[in-house]
């Protein structure tokens, strides 16, 4: 079921955490790297995460490449490698938001080839081959967000790649996949980055933050996540984004009435709504 | 320079981890504990955190009292038993909001006594003497916000009686507490609560939270606190935390205008902003 050759393209975090998740694994197939970088191919090789470095044009000769570059770059990429991919072969990636990604992949595919759209939930603040781990993804879910075209046999095929990593693997369709990730996950790095910069944007001797911040570090620490990577996510995922920022808004814009106006009785039920749907995750 | 005896009102989170942080330290004064409720009491006794359960009468004979209580009732305990202390004794709480309990406590107390006010940072999503845990405020910062009056003896008493549980002492008025407090603690807690509040007032057929929640489930766990006693804080700290709702919904929304522009260059321009300040805590 699973591949017999995996290309890579890009060894950064999260490529080259599945280059050595699959290293000495059972069933793994043979991993092909590519990067436009020398470094990431030579820490790659030097870890034996890769069998071999190769050009973008050599990886569409593997059964199954997973493009696992920053959002903005995949859709031109998926373009390139796409039309060049072997039948039977399958081309997926690893994007936080599907829905544009999944299309250029259903527009790009050579006959016989198929393009799922791929998203594991996992990382971490760090980034580049030198922050790769291979528990990276163990215990945590992993989604595939297959269309309407995409065969039975070409999702098990991801999937169990995925799986000899140790994630789990969920089904999602693209659209239902930025809903849900504009909530559980882009409006909270908004949140969060919106938090911060209004502490930024204060007099520093007023509120000195230093010593006193320990819940506020801890619940700030998505705000310390990658400027270049998430301004291109909550552009990709842009209308999910705001819808979900308005619906924020207005909750919070209540809250903020019940203070005002001293609503006792107001503010427990709306804080005890929250405990319970947090409590039950 | 420690107190002799303590008197604790209030043998729930904090009270009972202060109970038991000095349970056997050397220096460390007799404990009597005081509780409208059984259990707390019984519980103390039998884990030796108190050499003596008293009643609020009673307790006023400590050379130190520590009101524990929540902030809502603080004040009408501080007014109670300030009256009460003796010549030379200090009331002092752990309160999270401070200018009004220190308005009470220098309105109320005895002739010779003096009230300082209080708030070790510490503190879980749990209460109750059964969540109580030596070790709370080991390496923390606990804080003493006393006021013109206040004797530098009585404050290095207070602070004395906290080192000896681990934490670190700064000294800050009331009002700068309130507005640091009012970014670093209460508006991350309303934030985070209306986050879930807007996901738990969604259609939850088309958010499926369950699966895909592990990094919204880190960030939201602030929203998981006891809502009565976030009512009472935000309430008690309304001017302050209004102020600061206002400046972050500013930014909030700021940060929604980079994104329905479409504005790389501010929204890359924003993210750093934050990082750069997140980066530094």
């Amino acid at each position: 079921m699973t591949a017999k050759r995996l290309g890579i393209v890009g060894l950064g975090l999260i490529g080259g955490s599945l280059a050595l998740a699959l290293k000495g694994k059972r069933g793994a197939p043979e991993v092909w790297g590519c990067d436009r970088r020398e470094e990431p191919l030579r820490l790659a090789r030097k870890a034996g995460a890769i069998a071999r470095a190769c050009t973008e044009t050599e990886i569409a000769a593997c059964d199954i490449v997973m493009v696992c570059v920053p959002v903005v770059r995949s859709v031109g990429l998926i373009r390139r490698i796409g039309r060049r991919m072997q039948p039977g072969s399958v081309l997926t990636d690893v994007g936080s938001v599907k829905t544009k990604i999944v299309r250029a992949g259903q527009e790009s595919m050579a006959d016989g080839a198929e393009f799922i759209g791929g998203h594991p939930i996992a990382g971490t603040e760090n980034a580049g081959f030198a922050a790769a781990d291979p528990s990276l993804f163990r215990g945590r879910t992993s989604i595939i967000t297959p269309e309407k075209g995409n065969t039975e046999k070409a999702m098990k095929r991801v999937e169990a790649l995925w799986r000899l990593t140790g994630a789990r693997m969920l089904r999602m369709d693209p659209a239902t996949h930025d809903h849900v990730f504009a909530y559980v996950s882009h409006l909270p790095h908004a949140v969060a980055y919106a938090l911060v910069h209004s502490v930024a944007t204060l007099d520093s001797r007023r509120v000195p933050l230093g010593y006193s911040a320990g819940g506020f570090r801890d619940f700030t620490r998505i705000a310390s996540s990658n400027p270049e990577m998430w301004k291109d996510i909550v552009l990709q995922n842009r209308t999910e984004v705001l819808r979900a920022t308005a619906h924020y808004r207005k909750n919070f814009t209540m809250l903020e009435g019940l203070i005002r106006r001293g609503d006792e009785k107001g503010l427990l039920a709306y804080f005890r709504t929250s405990k319970r749907t947090r409590d039950a995750l």
